[in-house]
């Protein structure tokens, strides 16, 4: 085999694979390109070389694949991209996802991450203080794989931090443990109640108001019922920016309530905690420093690289006392340099991609004014859109306001404006949406997710998301009406 | 602020990022730079701009922070860092990640990764196939953020499979659940026993055999232990490559006893999965294929980038009927397409980095030949390295062999070999192995760790590792053997 293992051979690889990134107008932002060249899954295994075999493939055949594997993934940098919570990256994060990938290393201990440990140090200071938390040590934090895991790590240590003893000798034993969301939570609470052993149906779901926010006297209430029963309560997990209306729950009435039943108050913002940078919008999050932990995706709205998600919460050693198990082989207590820096013990995860870099190289190059400004050109691009739909022909709103990144609508065709609103069409708009999405995805000229909302007995609607990456414009917000209507105008 | 969001501006940062990296010698396997320039804490705080300020930092102060990053981490590129089991990275794996991190998206949709989701699956697909688990759907896999999430999942399924209800329900009323690892098994079946609700007590931890092997009849022992105190067993533990020793506990006779206790085994191959590749070494996991399930870190020996790690299972579709809660914002079943490709609801993540592609693409480009063959040049240094060692003066064996990539010994300095080894004689001999450490991280010359071993009384000595990348050589091997003399002359 020719491995070309030389420093030099390696420069040029990587050399050639930024040129086909650049010939292949991976980095375009203009949307001069389509969002993606859709295939049907029976044909992309046909057009790919897909299997692995016993020989090497070529240089060329590499080339190749390295070609279609750009030309047949989405372009999430594309300004068309409004499918996901994210979409494009800040160029500075993407260096420094690079600069991580190359220096490939574990986020746990000082001797094989002595800048990252600092790096990601900072990223948590600095968050610390945009959520209003005491700094370092009152104040801790780690880089999660995503916002699942971080807030399984609220649920962990509330649970924690209520009966200690649970780390050693588990539930059983114990009354059974109830938490609370949201009915417009995100799922990864269920998720969590599952893998952590307290069960699906012990996920109280909380109702929300008309706006999609947690009513704080249904909580109550809940709380009450499942005292009764002789459940214990001990997590509330509030949400800043849910999935698909992108509503913000009222921490501070949430937050009394907790104080008074003594319950752990964890504040799942992973999509809402972008507005904390900027000063117009942050109020939306009122009320955040009263919780006792948060997690935020700067992989989201604000366009760091994926994955890029920060658990953060208040109270000295308390992340490190309830995950340490102080296994000697990677924590040595005798080393010859301060081990405190030696962070890994804190987390569940061995091996830690360093993640807080890349979040640290962007937040380094555009200051925290400049990513303020990147948040205040989104939402003033979201707003223009709600302003452009609102009384448009065919757009209907689900919500009659906005208050983060996401607007969700229907779009009723030309043929169905005119016709009686009763369930049957109600149906139809719904399989509508469905084919209106179908038909960006084949045209590839532009992706905005749809979805039902079944604890309002909504069906599908379409969410468009705004995030920093690339800066929308609004000219970018026309386009995605005009499309709509032109996809659907047959319809 | 000037926002370089062109094309053009990404190319120019990317490429000025490569050239830095070229010009740092970041690439670089000759060993001819140090392993790394190590600097204490308090220094590397006063040398860094590490502070995250207001103001963005120009481009000239980035570059600057770019080349001290890498002038003050560690190179785990170099072949004389055997500090951790993951050392420098293959470079198409290299490439992969850098084609991921452009294309930034999410692993749970085809919608929105048509592409990696079919490499996933193959990567999948061709790790069943070297298990000897049967092929997709009756086998199936998931990539994991590393081999402690990995083996959680491994935890999770054999709970499921065991009690469905504890999905719903939890695990109040339950038994008392055990679980079951070898004393040298991993911590993570630790840490996971407390998330999971079941408490760090009711991990049992088997007693090896003089090899660092699971003893069969201990485990038997315990399991019987275990049900006498109504207690219920349901997990097992094999570990295939243990983290200090590298040692291989004996598959078919822990399945055998699995089988007639009805218990899930889960083998823990994150470190001596890559084994698997070579007809020359893979009977160290012979009866891999009688288990239920396998986490395999391709990230460790085989040289992918971190983070890339496997979690295997035979049944069709458990892995999906356990993990799934069916959130309709993101897995709607009236899409355009065969939704059965989207595969996110297997999974606990939600937004999941699209790991298996780097993977992928080092696989094609090296072959499954490839890769043994870069395993067994791997095991043939190691090989030299231990029969170098063996009966040289001042160096002292922990094992009489080695099976895996790692082979344990102390040193004892020349002032040390006459004197009578007391207990005292064996403390300064665990002191000199820290000192000798801490010379080498301040020389920068070599990085191999150092380890107790508390469950055999064994204090400090080092766990020198061999990766698959970069390739190690005979010349290697020797400098570790020539420097660890040299710091250690005048101990």
């Amino acid at each position: 085999m020719d491995a070309p293992t030389s420093a030099r051979a390696t420069t040029e690889l990587l050399k050639r694979l930024l040129e086909i990134l650049d010939e292949e107008d991976a980095f375009d932002r203009t949307g001069g390109k389509p969002v993606l060249e859709f295939v049907y899954p029976e044909e992309l295994q046909k057009l790919l070389p897909i299997e692995l075999t016993d020989e090497p493939a070529s240089k060329e055949e590499i080339e190749t694949v390295i070609r279609q594997t750009i030309r047949y993934s989405v372009k999430t940098f594309s300004p068309h991209f409004h499918n996901q919570l994210f979409a494009g990256i800040d160029e500075y994060g993407l260096a420094g996802s690079w600069l991580t990938d190359v220096l490939n290393t574990s986020q746990y201990t000082y001797e094989v991450a002595p800048v990252f440990t600092m790096m990601e140090q900072q990223v948590i200071e600095q968050s610390l203080k945009l959520v209003g938390y005491p700094p370092s040590p009152e104040g801790d934090g780690i880089l999660c794989p995503g916002g699942s895991v971080s807030n399984m790590y609220g649920m962990v240590m509330a649970r924690y931090k209520m009966i200690p003893e649970v780390k050693t000798k588990g539930l059983a034993g114990l009354p059974q443990l109830v938490c609370f969301t949201s009915e417009a939570g995100h799922y990864s609470i269920t998720k969590g109640a599952h893998w952590l052993g307290l069960g699906t149906d012990n996920v109280c779901k909380v109702k929300c108001d008309e706006f999609g926010r947690m009513r704080p006297d249904e909580l109550k209430a809940g709380i009450a019922k499942v005292r009764r029963r002789g459940h214990l309560p001990f997590f509330v997990n509030a949400t800043c920016g849910t999935t698909v209306l992108c509503s913000f729950d009222p921490l501070p009435e949430i937050a009394a309530i907790c104080r008074e039943e003594n319950l752990w108050l964890h504040v799942d913002a992973c999509l809402g905690g972008t507005l904390l940078l900027s000063e117009k919008y942050r109020d939306r999050l009122k009320g955040i420093e009263l919780s006792n932990s948060v997690a935020w995706n700067p992989h989201k709205m604000l366009g760091a690289p994926l994955q890029c998600s920060l658990f953060l919460i208040k109270g000295k050693n308390t992340l490190h006392e309830a995950n340490c198990v102080g296994a000697r082989y990677l924590f040595q207590q005798d080393k010859h340099y301060d081990v405190s820096w030696d962070t890994g013990d804190k987390s569940l995860q061995c091996g830690r991609k360093v993640d807080g870099t890349k979040l640290w190289l962007m937040w380094k190059a555009r200051g925290t004014n400049g990513l303020r400004e990147s948040v205040e050109i989104a939402m003033s691009a979201i707003e223009y859109f709600f302003e452009r739909i609102k009384d448009r022909e065919g757009f209907r709103l689900v919500l009659p306001r906005y208050e983060g990144c996401n607007v969700c609508f229907w779009y009723i065709p030309p043929s169905m404006r005119t016709q009686q609103e009763t369930q049957e069409w109600r149906d139809k708009l719904y399989e509508v949406t469905a084919k209106i999405k179908g038909r960006m995805m084949l045209e590839g000229t532009l992706m905005v997710g749809y979805t039902p909302l079944s604890y309002c007995n909504l069906g599908n609607f379409f969410r468009m998301v705004v995030t920093c990456q690339p800066p929308p414009s609004n000219a970018s917000m026309d386009y995605v009406i005009d499309k709509i209507e032109e996809l659907a105008a047959d319809l």
